[in-house]
């Protein structure tokens, strides 16, 4: 396995002890977990953008959260909508402002 | 909340239906979580440095794994003694080359 050189991080909102909480669940975030990961096995891309979900990140108010390294860009509110384009910004090394958590 | 300038994320082993299964929940990865979180918080660093935990991130057999973003760093077999040099070398922007997966 290659060390990926785009990493796609959502919270999924999941305490350590295994209980899923939060607003990023509540808002779907798992879903978009499954749609973010096939959408990349659609553009072929594995090998270079993986997803990944994480404990929650603190910040439920503006959630779902996606986080992409190491661009260090944060978006928040993402909806399945959104995935296209933020997977375009990824490929081009640009970002979508108007999703940006500032 | 700000965006922290560094985030070590934590393979936690954990499934999205909240199941724990893997090499790294069985080598107290969970463990290793809560223990940098204390560390970074005793050297007030919590502004600057997130720690955060994920989803199974597929190479078990080098678990636990840690990844230190932006900087883009994969560390495998962590344990409980390498905790200060990883947050020394966050710190001072380097990298301990003797965990880093190649």
């Amino acid at each position: 396995m290659q060390k990926p050189e785009n990493h796609i991080f959502i919270c999924g909102s999941t305490r350590l002890n295994g209980k899923v909480q939060g607003a990023c669940q509540n808002k779907d975030s798992h879903d978009l977990v499954q749609m973010f990961t096939e959408e990349v096995m659609d553009r072929d891309l594995e090998g270079e953008i993986m997803v990944t979900w994480t404990g929650c990140v603190g910040i439920c108010e503006k959630g779902p959260i996606v986080m992409i390294y190491p661009q260090q860009t944060w978006y928040g509110e993402v909806t399945e909508d959104d995935i296209d384009e933020i997977l375009d910004a990824v490929e081009e090394g640009s970002v979508v402002e108007r999703l940006v958590i500032s």
